[in-house]
């Protein structure tokens, strides 16, 4: 593609030490369009190291594949102990190595404003977020993708701030404020 | 170098947030000799993501210079807020990432195991670490290498491991226990 595109191509990466995900959507005019999702299981990996350079291998390939413009990764701040993020920490090192090292530039969002970006609540569960992202994107979404569909949450995010850079200073914490603020973001309900 | 060689070269790497610390050791004959040790500067990059590109970047450009067969990382398990472990990980993350992607396998060593290896004491100060550093590979050091030692210690680590992959099983402890148990380890003073 060249550099002239109106499209911009974002990839949503949600690096746990057991499952990765991923999501990629396609921006153009202005509209976000799902293009790919999926996971990475991690749990059959030997060791933490064969973990690590597995991350950094596929999401070099996933870079590879759809030429994203920009990495949008998870990148939760609390919680959990320190030896926990420590693991945490370094998988998303191994992830952010492999887009760094492709010139990719990298945003991170916690998981609280992503969650807020695609339904209006910080605190909304994994199910309201895929329900949410299904509507928007015009997907069908179940069970199977709950991991892919925090990526492709981040993704959105990400696509979401691109659109409206000062929106994370808007004060706009309820759902009715939320829907105030951003009424294009809302699914329409299909006429019957 | 062919594969036949009996040397090893081991690369240390202590990687902060901050500062970058490395040293190389040859290993020849089971005897370690002092290559390099070095600090990158990391404080003066504009955010968080140059620095983890840096710290890929440099890690891998150590590797191409000194073609090393094992990469030994310092990995304190324990301590701090999960914000800066989580900081932390990362920095690991992407310095393990430089290592895996050229197929160098990655050993990580707690502060307190490399301490205890080098100079008898789990609870040795940096200071101590450099004088028995000093000592046992024959070097001039001062102050400002203290970060280097550090990563020159994780090193030598591995190289003790390697020598006696056994001695973390022992329950030597004190100083008297160590110089018992390695009598090998101790350097001794010069003739005069």
């Amino acid at each position: 593609m060249d550099s002239q595109r109106p499209q911009r191509i974002i990839l949503g990466i949600d690096p746990g030490t057991n499952i990765l995900g991923y999501g990629v959507v396609l921006v153009d005019r202005k509209q976000a369009h799902y293009v790919d999702m999926g996971v990475l299981d991690l749990r059959k990996e030997k060791n933490h190291f064969t973990k690590l350079a597995r991350i950094f291998n596929e999401v070099g390939a996933l870079i590879e594949r759809y030429s994203p413009d920009d990495l949008a990764i998870e990148a939760p701040f609390f919680g959990k102990n320190v030896q926990a993020m420590l693991k945490l920490g370094r998988a998303q090192g191994a992830a952010i190595a492999a887009a760094l090292h492709r010139q990719i530039p990298v945003f991170e969002y916690e998981p609280r404003k992503a969650k807020m970006a695609v339904t209006g609540n910080g605190a909304a569960s994994k199910e309201q977020v895929q329900t949410v992202l299904g509507k928007t994107l015009h997907i069908e979404m179940d069970n199977r993708w709950l991991d892919a569909s925090d990526a492709l949450a981040i993704a959105m995010c990400h696509f979401y701030q691109l659109s409206n850079p000062l929106s994370d200073r808007s004060a706009s914490t309820s759902w009715k404020a939320f829907v105030d603020a951003h009424p294009d973001r809302i699914a329409k309900p299909a006429k019957k």
